[in-house]
């Protein structure tokens, strides 16, 4: 596949659907060099997961059934607003851990939405189900070329923006948006993937040297708890750095970040931050360094009430 | 006064001080027309106030008494920054009404901190006695040269930035800000001013011909509450277009600022959107506007506890 240009292509089809959302340099986390952010969590309905929702809505053909999709909650909401704003129905599966403020959020658009016992896996297979049985279209949440040429959609904005980072940090569930990095630069910049030590799918396929089923648990755990690492992540992500960071270490970067600079994300939104303030990650002298910060749906919404 | 030679002498003393915040273009606060937004909620201690601060304190000798300044909260927590930043010793005096969430941060970054009882200028009153008496310096919160002239710089920054719009709207307290807006774009872009309904210095005197005294409430009162609109914002706001917004229609614009961007911020933060949200400015057919979203200390603190 001809990455750089499905994503250019992607870029074209999402325009004016997906919103631009502002980067910045931050010299107050911290640390003793400055670090480049895209503030992504800004992009409609939280997260980077709008960008590849609309790619792949505007790249085939919807079915009368509409479209469905299983999610931690993220995707979900991406699905559900890109299906309102293309005229679709939407079926949305989340786990129970997705949380109240995520699937309040999912309602909110007006999707219709089924609560899944157990974990993300489950709400998979729902949605499999589902999809033989409308033949409604799903969006995988990270595991399909639309999807990551969404997501690599991303990174072609942030270089268009100036970007100088030599190194970028991105957190890693699925693998969707890594994959989107990896795809985009093409080993032009050097990409670090982030996962908490609770969940760490794409670790464990390196290790194993394919993708393993992994437990997962933890803070970030409804937006990055994939059991199983994307194939295409996987693909894509051979020979990447790869490092683990505690949940502490994301509790404390989240807290950075709202204290620095009014910035309040998720858990999974400050995990490659993270790695930084926690040194998992040390870059050599004179690295230039950046941060996809890629989630803000927090919970509960600090407005609420 | 020279004013753009001082926002650009301003400009250059700050740099590196102060952090260059985030813009934006939104296409989705539920209005039919793009708005661009500068993020500088997002600046040190999460309001543009840290531009006046560090311009004040680089720009004259400060005593070996330090500083001193009488705020809201926003105003004191900028002043304490930027003496800590730069090894002057700090005092400041906050009105009760500022808040445990503000008054939290000022103790966190470590100034001697006085609450008094009573409205914001009583806490002015304090801090002209402690000058007196120690000869500390006075960081007047908005009606000083040096405080405008940083809160230009802002101005400054967006133009750079690429601000398109044909109409900056700013919410306006004691004035600072509009004031350093008016004397960077001298008519260049049309200002407009938005105040609370309950919390309106600049109305007021502009419908006095003089600044007058008025009684503050209201949502946004912690941080808009002056009870006189400074001398050098009058002046430079002759002519102005001044609107006002109920305590409802900024507690909806909040609301649409975290639900569309999760971009986090009090009531202030959102004051000036709410003038195009409930319809208090409508811009003609074409006019391109841009709201300055500037202040983010919110209460509670979302991650306390």
């Amino acid at each position: 596949m001809n990455w750089k240009s499905e994503i250019k292509a992607a870029a074209d089809r999402i325009a004016g659907h997906a919103q631009v959302t502002p980067v910045m340099e931050s010299r107050v986390v911290g640390l003793d060099y400055p670090v480049e952010m895209k503030l992504e969590h800004m992009q409609h309905t939280g997260s980077f997961k709008a960008r590849g929702a609309f790619n792949t809505l505007l790249s085939m053909e919807v079915p009368q059934a509409g479209v469905v999709a299983a999610s931690g909650g993220n995707h979900g909401a991406a699905a559900a607003f890109a299906a309102r704003a293309l005229d679709h129905p939407a079926k949305i599966f989340v786990p129970e851990l997705a949380g109240p403020s995520k699937i309040a959020l999912i309602e909110q658009i007006g999707a219709d939405l089924s609560v899944v016992s157990g974990e993300y896996a489950n709400a998979l297979t729902m949605a499999r189900i589902h999809e033989e049985e409308t033949g409604a279209m799903q969006i995988h949440a990270y595991d399909a070329p639309a999807t990551v040429a969404g997501q690599g959609t991303c990174f072609a904005e942030w270089d268009a923006q100036g970007l100088q980072a030599d190194t970028v940090l991105i957190a890693v569930g699925g693998g969707g948006l890594i994959a989107g990095a990896l795809a985009w630069f093409q080993g032009a910049r050097k990409v670090v993937a982030v996962e908490p030590e609770t969940s760490c799918a794409l670790h464990a396929a390196l290790g194993a040297g394919e993708p393993v089923d992994v437990s997962v648990s933890g803070i970030a755990a409804n937006a990055l708890g994939a059991r199983q690492i994307g194939r295409i992540c996987f693909d894509l992500a051979q020979g990447v750095n790869s490092v683990l960071v505690p949940d502490e270490a994301i509790a404390a970067a989240q807290q950075t970040l709202w204290q620095a600079h009014r910035i309040l994300v998720e858990p999974a939104g400050a995990t490659a931050l993270a790695a930084l303030m926690s040194g998992a990650y040390q870059p050599d002298p004179g690295e230039r360094v950046a941060v996809l910060v890629c989630g803000g749906n927090i919970a509960p919404d600090p407005l609420a009430g």
